[in-house]
């Protein structure tokens, strides 16, 4: 079975590629890491001009794999393939579009589960700590290697997001615009308790083993899946549940209150199953905590909009209705403090009954706001290319 | 150190009793209880005409302990204390109160730990499936016990709420009127979801032992402490665990990134540690499943106006402006439907940053209107005693 590659509305097959770097690289938590791989894919072609470049940041639980497909038969396209490719939002036959997967990751960047070659065994649990200001230093130098000296934008949503924010203050010049979607200028207390309670259901679960389950060649599933459970309910939102699941029953008889599965019941342990086959553990911890420690305030004594006024870049800033993880209230925030600063900014709360996994999906008036913001951008790029000695 | 016992509004230092109900009791999944002991407190007394009897329905992890203390060193009152004693909203000068453990429960009524009869051994995860509809059931055979023929008000919070919900439906000569507090009609998929996860926390703790822990000596405290910390955090507000905790931390340099704990990490294991202590996993699987079913529109068509229209009760309805496990919405709706059955009925929604605990404090606005509330009932029921032949 073909996927739809050939559809024309997707990059079609994307092959990952590998950025080594070989300098030591300090870390926010001052340990060292001796150099680094990230992987990352490209979609569309650099201009000349080096102009037209978009930076994508992954969120939680995504990766590189961002659009398009890895093979003829794979039916599963990237992450954001409802935003990326020819014609979409970011449109890859404008946009020199390059997405990797973050420093800590599972999907072949180095993380927990590479080798540190300062003990020539896999680093788990002691893979050191990394930020959001790591993961921006470390996109750099592959920007450097990528012969990208600023990117036209820099875009993601949910924590990828955050990224994007932190890249406008900590490396302005380099930033023509930040897209910020679904995401808070730092975590609440209410945040931070449903990651601290993920990474509670992993790190009780036997298999575990302290963190060293790879070496014992154990699998904390059933932790990785109930982190994953409890993660999966704040991205959706009461509403829509409502409307997908309702009390829907999978099997049994509820007048009888004998054997009854809600279905919503199922959907979840499907999602659990599924998630821990793909996602690593030590990775899962180490991307909450980047997201519990972002606060890009902190350096400029808690005050948001002194920390964005470093930035040159103009924003988008995007939320929907019913997100109650990063809710448009969270936005409203980051755009106050944008006003503030007297940035250049555009900003939409989206009516959306998809809660926080909204950013993810196709929504016409998402999608038509988000396009039109960047082809405004595709056209300075290109303006830019133009006027190029 | 002596409690407030002696301070005047507390109903003192009170003494557990048992009720032992001898016949068969069928349960709504068919299974049949060969007798039961039901565990329960009273406050105040019960006048001559039987009149003024209250009865006190608890939630998820409550118990018959609503009031004051077991002795005169005990530090920490009944869990409604708030709200129960002398001269407050439920008037112990004024009322009989009951307050049973419920069926299943896991503090002296027979429950998960009991003793089956038919095989000498625990019942563990296989005691049966109950029902808020066989709560009110068993809960009236107390009440004959006790020679009440009528409340004049059933009463409880969340699942308490929803027990005196039932009770207007299945027994509407037995209640003068039904005080639902900060409880909704029927589960949402998300409300069903959360308490999924927490089931799933519990089960897949291998402490668990598929339920019969007790004969192994193990104790699933890491489930049951997850599973409480799920629920906890659906308890607070956004807001009111801003103002509590904010970014607040306990430990560590977020700027370093470097041994970070924040104080709302803290204050959620030790809500864990201390739940875990004193609760039941298999309670907690049976009471959140109870939970899961109550529908009391289910055997009316599933119309709730239908079913409410059986009541002969008076009703009071009350929410809490930041309650989002049962939002104030969820209180509507069971208002809307008694207006439509037209039912006397009183209702407030409460402006309170402490979200679905809100019922458990004494916040001004909602004492003073339950208090005026159960003052009217309290008249009532002295007039019924004055009547009485």
């Amino acid at each position: 079975m073909q996927n739809q590659g050939a559809a024309g509305n997707s990059v079609g097959i994307v092959v990952p590629q590998r950025f080594q770097a070989g300098d030591d690289f300090p870390l926010q938590c001052d340990e060292v890491l001796h150099g680094f791989a990230m992987v990352y894919e490209t979609y569309g072609t650099l201009n000349a001009a080096g102009s037209n470049a978009v930076l994508i940041c992954h969120a939680l639980s995504g990766n590189h794999h961002a659009a398009g497909y890895h093979s003829e038969e794979d039916d599963k396209p990237g992450w954001w393939d409802a935003c990326i490719g020819p014609g979409k939002a970011v449109d890859t036959n404008r946009f020199f579009v390059v997405a990797p997967n973050n420093l800590g990751g599972c999907h072949g960047s180095t993380g927990p589960g590479a080798v540190n070659p300062e003990t020539g065994a896999a680093y788990g649990p002691a893979f050191p700590t990394v930020t959001v200001k790591d993961w921006v230093r470390s996109q750099a130098l592959l920007a450097d290697h990528l012969g990208i000296r600023r990117f036209a934008a820099v875009v993601g949503g949910s924590l990828g997001g955050m990224q994007a924010m932190q890249w406008a203050i900590d490396l302005p010049e380099r930033v023509g615009a930040a897209v910020l979607i679904a995401c808070a200028a730092r975590l609440s207390a209410q945040n931070i308790a449903f990651n601290e309670i993920a990474r509670q259901a992993i790190t009780s679960d036997p298999q575990y083993q302290n963190g060293r389950y790879r070496s014992t060649g154990s699998k904390p599933n059933s932790g990785v899946g109930l982190a994953r459970m409890i993660g999966h309910v704040t991205y959706l939102s009461d509403h829509g549940m409502g409307r997908k699941f309702g009390r829907e029953l999978k099997s049994g008889d509820i007048k009888a209150a004998r054997d009854v599965e809600f279905q919503v019941e199922s959907y979840l342990r499907h999602q659990a199953r599924t998630f821990s086959q793909r996602f690593d553990a030590n990775t899962y911890l180490l991307m909450t905590r980047a997201l519990d420690f972002f606060d890009p305030a902190e350096d400029f004594g808690g005050d948001l909009v002194v920390a964005l006024r470093q930035a040159s870049a103009d924003f988008l800033v995007l939320s929907f209705s019913t997100d109650w993880r990063f809710s448009a209230s969270r936005s409203k925030e980051i755009v106050d403090a944008l006003i503030a600063a007297r940035k250049n900014l555009v900003s939409a709360n989206i009516e959306s009954e998809h809660g926080h996994d909204s950013f993810l999906m196709p929504l016409p008036r998402y999608v038509s706001v988000f396009k039109a913001y960047m082809e405004r951008l595709a056209e300075r790029a290109e303006q830019e290319a133009a006027d190029a000695p």
